[in-house]
């Protein structure tokens, strides 16, 4: 550790350190066909290529236990690292889980977590083939890896949308975020007395968002059948406007998006009506929604099928036209990218 | 989390609680050859087959900053991922690194880190293809994800040992188990007075298996080179007894090991003498030493050059015998397979 400069992770971001770190490395193995800057890697052994994804949750940042049941837990670990292959146009495999667990942990609790994970490993149809399950001095860390496969042929990159392309979203945004305000209210009011029961019943959408997410296989099934292949894909991780500004940036466009085009389920208008949050700000910037994010042709987009919960939210531009909102009265409002700021600033 | 119940995950310990988590598991993808229970899974897409392995190291649990260098830790958790590749008898490819850091942790800091995670590439002929980074409450935790490949009749299981064969030990044991008890004398000298320096020099050669251990990817490129596959392979990072241990439930054999064949560094047995440690109970329990455990068909044993550093310290015997060590007074007595205990028992 060096003792002369000291620069604070906030001070640049996790965007900021990953473009660091990323610049001083070099891939030399044939096999590897895609490296740090997508969704997943894409590593090709044979005819068809393996993506390969991975995300580490730790508590206290990424979850509260106070309110997200283990079970659920486990569920989305698994859930948001299919998403990622989902993203991909690949069809997801094997999964790895890491745990590192404080013994405040029993083996019962072990087990809700693993019953959530068995859950999703169902739903999505993918084999549990290793981890590593070891001792944490606090709290409780996982680390899930997802292998998917594909052909060379289906993978979608983010940088492969054109001009024209049309913006497409599957479901609805904001949901997952104003979830977590609502769990977050709760669990205030539970901290405050703990004999409350918490007020989730008009809720159950948004916290169910939150609490358990699912990968969009069903569609890249759909457009599979359909024979539809989008030109760019990310999935909604950060927010809306954090993934445009990944799809222009590694593509190469611009973006224009109508804010009046951007789906927002009632009951998360609803919330934030009574959050006193606007609704476009939860859509753009809310994150944790894990539906997808793509452009298509707009022959392909015609071909899509009404019944589908996909809206086309907007068109990729120039690049020199930037990103930006459309807004309800007409007005352009530049894009910004606000996403999770998991390394807060003091 | 049940109420009723509450088991501590130490009373069943680490592979008790995997076992148990184990058994509920079903595996439904095509393509999975090989789940949980070996150094790394078994995938197979087309003619290669990928291994895949995953290790989740903890600060306070795995490593202690105060005298762990970052570059040396960046290093070591990319060599003990590539080291059960090795223990699969295949050539490692791609790496995703994860980390979650707490606030303590500076750019420069992180950047010490990878560049000895780099190093470690650069050594082992890997690419680093993707990982994620993010916040964590307290501390450094870092998950190492390693990718291989090998042909399916290359691959080399624990349960191939079979009765006759040969059990080979590569390089020395026990050494990295030595060199933490100096570290840790020295963290303990170093916390009374911080004016005093490490007195290391003596002791290069353990300290230096402790910080930074090799994955012996250069024995198996030299048994492919002589057309050499052993019977069953591991790697010994829990220590000799426990991954003999592994070896004789997976093969369904006995083990008969003799004392004074098991390779001790001249220095390992030094710091044995002065810390009053028996070198045998180190180079059985120590762990971490990163070596290559494998049985051999006795013809193959004999092809193998007198001028590697392998071993012969014992035989496969029929299941009924057990596991044994035969002492230097020609003694029988019963291998225990201590390992490490990262769950402590209250």
């Amino acid at each position: 550790m060096t003792e002369e400069k000291r620069t604070e992770i906030a001070a640049i971001g996790e965007f900021g350190l990953i473009d660091r770190l990323q610049q001083q490395i070099t891939l030399q193995q044939e096999s590897t066909v895609y490296g740090i800057g997508d969704d997943a890697a894409v590593i090709q052994t044979g005819e068809l290529c393996t993506v390969v994804t991975t995300d580490l949750l730790t508590e206290g940042v990424h979850f509260d236990l106070r309110y997200v049941p283990l079970r659920h837990l486990g569920y989305k670990a698994v859930a948001v690292n299919v998403s990622d292959v989902a993203a991909m146009n690949a069809i997801p495999r094997q999964i790895t889980v890491s745990m590192a667990l404080s013994n405040r942990f029993s083996v019962e609790a072990v087990e809700e977590l693993y019953a959530g994970i068995r859950l999703a490993c169902e739903q999505y149809k993918v084999d549990l083939v290793g981890g590593d399950t070891t001792a944490s001095g606090a709290g409780l860390t996982l680390s899930v890896t997802a292998l998917g496969t594909a052909a060379p042929h289906e993978l979608v990159y983010r940088n492969g949308a054109r001009v024209g392309d049309v913006i497409c979203v599957s479901g609805d945004l904001g949901a997952a975020y104003m979830g977590l305000q609502v769990l977050e209210r709760e669990k205030e009011v539970f901290i405050a007395n703990p004999n409350m029961q918490p007020q989730l019943e008009s809720y159950e959408y948004i916290v169910g968002r939150q609490l358990k997410p699912e990968a969009r296989m069903d569609l890249i099934h759909e457009l599979r059948e359909l024979g539809i292949r989008p030109t760019a894909m990310i999935d909604i991780s950060d927010g809306l406007a954090s993934e445009l500004f990944h799809i222009s940036h590694r593509s190469g466009v611009g973006i224009a998006i109508n804010e009046d085009k951007i789906p927002v389920a009632e009951e998360t208008g609803r919330a934030a009506d009574e959050f006193r949050i606007d609704a476009t700000t939860c859509a753009l910037n809310g994150g944790e929604d894990y539906e997808l994010l793509f452009t298509l042709d707009p022959a392909d987009y015609e071909r899509i099928s009404k019944e589908t919960d996909i809206t086309a939210i907007g068109l990729v531009r120039k690049a020199e036209e930037g990103l930006y909102l459309i807004t309800r009265g007409s007005n352009r409002r530049p894009l910004q990218a606000q996403g999770w700021q998991h390394f807060k600033k003091k």
